[in-house]
């Protein structure tokens, strides 16, 4: 106790006199003093060559941060830095649509300021191949084709996607490793390696005129990755001893205290279930891009003398690449042909399989609905849902876990097990982060509202003033000259709606229509005019789909035309003249009548028909 | 280690001697033996009685329970006991639509059967007054007209939903106290007090010819509840000593192991909370039935001398209820009208309000999203959500929070808190109910495959035999004659929806079409036909309806046309008359160029008009 006691005010001490300037670490840093002290000496020892390289409310260029996507949402990662005349990206994906969004397939940022700039976008850099970092890629390459930077094998996954857009060799991938530099312009940006759930995943430190801001992209902190490779700390550290202007770090976990599980704590796991599954075929179902986790599947097939066969579109494709870019270490034969798999006692067998998400179409889905054509779940199976539901998604695999137990099947899906860690920093991560990179101004990104204001807190508490944490929306325009930061102005951002071929055409009108059909059906009254007499010649007819089963509800359909029948007699001549006026009249007539019998209230769709 | 062998040793002994029918808390038991042996002397005594009482393989008139709701699903609870030419029905609960049911308001069991044997049917004895326990009994009491009967709060709720669906009077309703009986027939029902998150919760012990039936209702074991009334452990410990023929228990937690925690732990939370609140307007949201929190709120609020307002409509019914009934204890003067609201300053207020669950048209979501008449979120509100989302509600909850968080109030929605606890029993509460009343068989109930699963799975290790454990299927028809039992039929059951005025007229077809409708829109192809020349008089005209921005994609929609024209005029005379061909031809061309185009397959619906 006194020791710590010690600690703290030595470093209070050294705060107020070596550097006036800077005001953090000093509130209830303290309980983190032993911490601390360990990363103090090397920023003493620059702290002040860097003051003398910095004097204080010298206005330098300024800078700005424009994120187009990613705040106060989940998904959509997608941030513009710019200054002078040099732009650059970083990031671009893509978010997956709510219930409120029928019928869509994804969701991507708003381009329209990237394309009013694209005589000075530099190029895109990315931090790691996830579908919300990367998804939006192709959709914006078609419009501004620039160089892409990132490590192999998230340019892998880029490539594949590429392929699938037709763009395959029409845009310039160049690797870069972790602590490269690549110039855009009046800026430069330096990869840091960080951990993650997808092997090759970066950090960024963008050195511009105002300043150092360091970008987390998604991170935690593994002492025990299942490539060796721990994120770059001292990079990092050395960055806050250099100063750092601004942080922007991964707010996922902001809510969750305490520290993310190693990657390798799954194997663990595995390892014992797959002692458990003695006898019995395991399907293990996962997120296709954890190439770790798959390797620790590998690893433990191995070591139980089984043979892996790889299922769903997904998980073949981000296999096969790792394969072919050395990330996965996979021993001679040991994955078989699907077509194979009965040459084997299924107690040999490992199948890996996508779906842990419940997905309708996913392989895993399939097996547990008894539609799979290979696959046929029963009693000798044992199968591990290494993934926890993506907020939303929850029935979906709780409905997979009921059916896949009612063939028999043991199904390990509980946290209980620990067959799943997250691939994002908790709290004490998130507080190293910030210690070591002792940012002057704060931007919590990648989370909904309260994500960033739990991250926000975090910061402040770590000591950072209040007015230099920063919860920002997409489309805020950030400037720092470094000494100031602020909201300054706002471009066009937003949500747009890709559907099948169609980018962008479906909008709010579209989608208030689909919603007001899904809920309570459509009713389709046609009636033929004769222009030249304005006699009724034909109708009034009445069609209805998703409203009631028509032919259980007869009565209410004849009434209903007699209804229109009447409204039309009791219409003058003018009225008849005048097709707006008679549609409205109409569908008020049948509206009122269909919602007094049913309490519903369908979309009613008057149509006349000249003849 | 010592002891537990001995103890363990003794119970196999006095099994395999004095009980030799019994074979249950033999395996695996031992863990568990100081908890069982305090229970077993009563167990013992009694055994020879019961045994001289029901000699082994005399067949006894058969017994058959049906369920019809509540099994491989959440919701809409529903069984039948029947015997000889007597029926009766265990509670009538709706459940809530699934994303797959657009439209649905709720969705209620199917009552044929028991429409088929109104005959036999004595009366419908209820458990507790949960919607998904008694919101199907007013669609039920207007085809079959019997008397009701529960405790007195249980009837107070049932007596308002009589109400609303103009009932009131027409219901003969009868108050029955916990330990009473109620006759139907051969059968005796017996109240047993349990504790659950709605005041007077009762389980049924089923005295029949064949053995007794005990059906615990929605239950949790609380030793410190707020009305004072523990569950009546006792009753239930006596029934097994003189012998419990099944056991059908509740399955809501058997997934979650240990023990749920008193109420009172939420009332403590509210203490502290209350104090971190000083100077704030406190908002918390919760289950309008859950009467006890509102107590524990009431409480609260007069220790730190504030005044409670009521938002909601279900909260002011079911706490005007409760308060008519005499559970609620109500200091007077402390409920203010909202509309007075105002008098007081705001820091002397709580305002409890519906909403826990984020739904949409609820007072919290609205007050969250700035459209609430009397209620403006300012950074001087401190809110509390004492609630868990339930499955599929978690992105309406996470809505709410984040909005309500945006206009700077602080939320608490953690479990850090301990702002909730759950209703029902975890593992060991279930397994203290196996051991109390030692069932011959098991019927594990109120839950979805996994549930049921688990919590059989922990009667076996109870020591049930495997053989006697049922896991059954809504509709199944399980019957016992005091020695055996099996599923022997099965009779009709399944899900009736419920949208509007309209019960059952939303089938398969309706909610197919919704689904596609809400998936890619429609487009309604028009033409008119001279019957009597076979001429087209009128169009191809086409209308579009959540398929795209009908002005953003003119040259999609002329070309469809034009492919029409197309279609109908290499159309013979022979198939011009042949509407349905027609339909068809029309359908397929639009169909595959709307395809080819956009990737997309609205419905299409065309409409010949003959004039």
């Amino acid at each position: 106790m006194n020791e710590k006691d010690n600690s703290k005010k030595k470093n209070q001490t050294s705060n107020s006199t070596a550097a006036p300037k800077r005001k953090y670490y000093r509130k209830k840093a303290a309980p983190k003093a032993a911490a601390d002290t360990s990363l103090l000496p090397a920023v003493q020892e620059n702290e002040k060559p860097v003051r003398s390289r910095q004097p204080r409310e010298v206005r330098r260029t300024p800078v700005r941060i424009i994120p187009l996507g990613g705040l106060l949402e989940i998904g959509k990662n997608m941030t513009v830095f710019e200054c002078s005349n040099d732009m650059f990206i970083l990031d671009c994906g893509l978010a997956f649509p709510d219930a409120d969004m029928p019928g869509v397939d994804i969701v991507i940022p708003d381009f329209t300021y990237v394309e009013r700039n694209r005589d000075r976008l530099r190029g895109i850099v990315l931090t790691h191949g996830h579908e919300d970092h990367i998804g939006g890629l192709a959709y914006l390459l078609k419009k501004v084709n620039v160089p892409i930077y990132g490590t192999k094998l998230t340019l892998g996954l880029v490539e594949g996607k590429l392929r699938e857009h037709g763009l395959s060799g029409k845009v310039q991938l160049n690797v870069i490793e972790p602590k490269k530099t690549v110039k855009m312009g009046c800026m430069a940006v330096e990869f840091i390696k960080v951990n993650h759930s997808i092997p090759d995943a970066v950090g960024m430190a963008i050195h511009t005129p105002a300043g150092i801001i360091v970008h987390t992209g998604d991170f935690k902190v593994d002492y025990a990755p299942i490539d060796g490779k721990i994120i770059d700390l001292a990079r990092f550290g050395e960055l806050g001893s250099r100063g750092v202007l601004a942080l922007m770090a991964d707010s996922t976990n902001a809510e969750r205290p305490g520290y993310t599980h190693s990657e390798r704590t799954v194997g663990e796991s595995f390892d014992k279930l797959f002692k458990k599954a003695e006898g019995k075929r395991i399907i293990i179902a996962t997120f296709s891009s954890n190439i770790h986790r798959v390797q620790q599947i590998i690893n433990c097939a191995e070591r139980y003398g089984r043979k892996i066969a790889v299922f769903g579109r997904s998980m073949v494709n981000v296999i096969n690449t790792a394969i072919e870019l050395g990330y996965l270490d996979v021993p001679k034969g040991i994955i078989i042909d699907i077509e194979n798999m009965n040459r084997y006692e299924s107690e040999r067998i490992v199948l890996i399989t996508t779906g842990s998400q419940g997905e309708p179409m996913s392989a895993l889905t399939r097996m547990a609905m008894n539609d799979h054509k290979k696959v046929n779940i029963t009693p000798m199976d044992f199968i591990i849902i290494s993934a926890t539901p993506i907020p939303g998604n929850e029935k979906y695999v709780t409905r997979v876990v009921n059916e896949l137990m009612k063939s028999g099947a043991e199904v390990i899906y509980e946290a209980m097990y620990e067959v799943h860690v997250s691939g994002h920093a908790c709290q004490e991560e998130l507080k190293l982060m910030l210690a070591l990179t002792k940012p002057k101004f704060f931007i919590p990104v990648h989370g909904e509202y309260k994500h960033l204001k739990k991250h926000a807190d975090l910061g402040v508490e770590m000591g950072i003033p209040k007015e230099n944490v920063i919860i920002a929306s997409n489309g805020n325009v950030i400037e720092t000259d470094g000494n100031k930061m602020n909201i300054i102005s706002q471009v066009p951002s937003g949500r747009v709606l890709v559907d099948g071929l169609g980018v962008g055409d479906v909008g709010s009108i579209v989608l208030r229509d689909r919603k007001h059909l899904a809920q309570d059906g459509l009713i389709i009254i046609v009636i033929g005019i004769e222009r030249s007499t304005n006699t009724i010649v034909a109708g009034p007819d009445i069609i209805s789909r998703g409203f009631v089963y028509v032919r259980e509800s007869e009565e209410l359909i004849v009434e209903a035309k007699n209804i229109l029948s009447s409204t039309l007699f009791n219409c003058s001549n003018a009225e008849l003249k005048e097709w707006n006026t008679l549609k409205g009249k109409m569908r008020d007539a049948l509206s009122d009548y269909i919602y007094q019998k049913t309490k519903r209230s369908p979309m009613i769709l008057p149509i006349i028909m000249e003849t």
